[in-house]
C-alpha cells in the first residue's frame, strides 16, 4: 500500500479524498490543514486530521504528500519545504515562475533524497505533454491552446471587486470559427480576441446602475478589454441554481504538414470537458503520487516534471500487463 | 548529430525520410532496402541506398535504424536482428503478438547492450499512452478507441480478392451517434455494428454482376458481416481521382466519474485527423528515434514502448527550455 498524505483541504483536497478511494494501492493516512482540525469535516472520518505543522511527525509514515495548496501564497513555500521530509506531488500553475519554483523544489528534494512532481494537473499537466509530444512529431506544425468552455476564478474575482455586484460567475469559451480554422489545418495567426470570449452573469445590489457595472466590466484592462465579452444580469436564485459548479476544458490542437511535397496536412487533438476542474485536477495529483513513490524506490530523486515521468509509472499494472492490454 | 539509418522504403520509409528533414539535430546517413538499390528513387540523391544486406557493415556509422517494414512479414525477424547491430525504432502492430515480439527484442537488445523502441506509431502508440493516462486518471471510467473516417488495408484487400472486382478501397468509419454517447459521459456498451461502419468504392471488370459482388462484400465473415457495410460502384476515372489517398484517424475517448458522490463527469478525448497515415507513422518513428538515441547514450537499455519513455527524450530542446515553454 502506498501511504498518502493531504496538505490542505479544499476544493483540490477534498477531490484527492475522494479520488484515493478509487484506487486499490493506495491508503490515506492524514489530512494536514491550516485550520483549527476539529473544524475539518472530511469523507471518511477514520482518516486523522491534524494540523499542519504536525505534518513533520508522521516521517515514514507517510510515502507521499499531495500537496493541495494555492499556487500565488502556499506552494512557494510548501513545495520547498515538504520535500525536504517527502515525497510529494503539487499543482504548481504560475507558469512564468515554473524555472524559479523547479528550482527551489528540485535542491530541497535532491537534499533528502526524496523525489517530488511539480506543476501536475491539466495546464500545466496534461496539455504540456501533448504540446511537447505534438511539436516533437510534427516540427514543422503550428499548436493552438483554447480554454473552457470553463470557469475563470480570476476573472469571477475582478467582477466581484466592482461596486454593486453582490455575486459574479464569468466563463471563457473557446471562438467556434477559430477552431475550426485550426482543425482545418489552416494554421491561422490569431489574436486574443479570435481565440476566446468571455461571458459573465452577476447578480447585483438591490439599487445598483447595470449599465454601469456592465460598462466597468467590458472595458477592464487585462480582463476584458481584449475579448468579446458579454454580460448577463440575473437573479440569485438563478445564479444559485445554474452557476456554482465549477466546470472547466479545454483543447490542444496542433496541424502540422507531411511528406517530400508537405502535402499532407495531419491534426493532433486533445481535448477534456470537465464537471469538476478541482475533482479533475486532483485525480491527476493522486495518479502522479504513485509515479512518485515508485521513481523513488528506484532512485530516481529529485523535482519531476509530466515530461521526466514515464506513463507506465501511473499505472497499477505490470508492465507486461501493460504491452498485453493497452498497448 | 543523430545518424539515422532507414531499413524498407516502401510508404513508411519515404515518409521517414522526409520527416528526418524536419529534425535539424538528425542526419540520414543511408536506405536499405531489399531490392536492388539501383532501382529505388529516394527524395535525396546524396542519400545512399543499399541492399539491406550491407546494413551490418554501418555499424558504428548509424545511430539508431528506423525499421519501415511490416509487421507480418519483416519486423518479427528484422526487429531481434538489427537490434543486435543497431539501435532502433519500429512500428510492430500486430497487438496480439507484441508479448512475444517484445521478449524477441528485449533479449536482442540486451544482449548487445542496444536499446529498441518497439510498436512506435498512433495505434499502438499515441492511442495506446492516451488509454493509459486516462485509465490511469479516472480508474472508475470506462475507455473507447474508434477508428477512422480511414482506409483499412486488410479490408481493401479482402475485396479486391473477389472475382470481378478490379479496384477497390474500404473506408472504416466511426459511428456518429456512439460517439455522441461516450462524449455525454453515458458510458454505453457498444457492439461491433453501433461503433464503425464500413464504406466500400469498387470498380468491376467489364461485365461483372455488380449485384453478387456487393452480397458477397455485405456478407463476408469476420470483415463485413458484422457491420452496416454500403457498397458503391464507380468509374476507374473517380477511383484515381478520389481514392488514392492513405487518409485515417480516429479517437481515443475515456469518461468517469469524479467526487464523493460521483457526481461529475469527465471526459478526456484524443484524436487525429491524418491526410497521410504512413507520413504521420513514420513522423513518430522519427521523434522517437531521438530518444532512443538518447536513452542509449544514458545505459537505459533493451526493448522500450511508449509506456516507457517519457516526452521530454522526443525532444530537441533542453529540459530547462521545455519547462520555461511548455509546460
Amino acid at each position: 500500500m502506498i501511504k498518502i498524505g493531504i496538505v490542505g483541504y479544499g476544493n483540490l483536497g477534498r477531490g484527492a479524498e475522494a479520488a484515493i478511494r478509487h484506487h486499490a494501492d493506495m491508503e490515506l493516512v492524514a489530512i494536514f490543514t491550516r485550520r483549527d482540525p476539529k473544524t475539518v469535516i472530511n469523507l471518511d472520518k477514520s482518516v486523522q486530521v491534524w494540523h499542519v505543522d504536525k505534518a513533520r511527525d508522521f516521517v515514514g509514515e507517510i510515502d507521499v504528500m499531495i500537496l493541495c495548496g494555492g499556487s500565488a501564497n502556499d506552494l512557494p513555500e510548501q513545495g520547498p519545504y515538504f520535500s525536504r521530509f517527502f515525497n510529494t506531488v503539487d499543482s504548481f500553475d504560475n507558469h512564468s515562475k515554473i524555472p524559479e519554483y523547479y528550482n527551489a523544489v528540485h535542491a530541497s528534494a535532491m537534499a533528502s533524497r526524496k523525489t517530488s512532481a511539480i506543476s501536475i494537473g491539466w495546464d500545466p499537466g496534461l496539455f504540456s505533454m501533448n504540446r511537447l509530444l505534438a511539436e516533437s512529431i510534427l516540427p514543422q506544425g503550428k499548436s493552438y491552446t483554447f480554454w473552457g468552455k470553463g470557469v475563470s476564478q480570476g476573472h469571477s474575482d475582478a467582477i466581484r471587486r466592482i461596486k454593486g455586484v453582490k455575486k459574479a460567475v464569468q466563463y471563457t469559451i473557446p471562438v467556434q470559427e477559430s477552431l475550426k480554422k485550426v482543425r482545418d489545418g489552416e494554421m491561422p495567426d490569431l489574436t486574443t480576441r479570435e481565440k476566446h470570449r468571455r461571458e459573465c452573469f452577476v447578480v447585483v445590489e438591490e439599487g445598483a446602475d447595470k449599465e454601469k457595472i456592465s460598462h466597468e466590466i467590458k472595458t477592464m484592462p487585462a480582463y476584458f478589454k481584449d475579448y468579446e465579452t458579454k454580460v448577463t444580469f440575473i437573479s440569485e436564485e438563478e445564479f444559485m441554481r445554474d452557476h456554482t459548479g465549477m466546470p472547466h476544458g479545454g483543447f490542444v490542437i496542433h496541424s502540422g504538414r507531411t511528406g517530400a511535397a508537405a502535402a499532407h496536412n495531419q491534426v493532433i487533438e486533445f481535448s477534456l470537458q470537465l464537471e469538476s476542474n478541482p475533482e479533475f485536477t486532483s485525480s491527476i495529483l493522486v495518479a502522479y503520487a504513485r509515479a512518485v513513490y515508485r521513481l523513488n524506490r528506484e532512485g530516481q530523486i529529485g523535482a519531476k516534471t509530466v515530461f521526466d515521468i514515464p506513463l507506465a509509472y501511473l499505472s497499477s499494472r505490470t508492465p507486461e500487463d501493460l504491452r498485453r492490454e493497452l498497448l
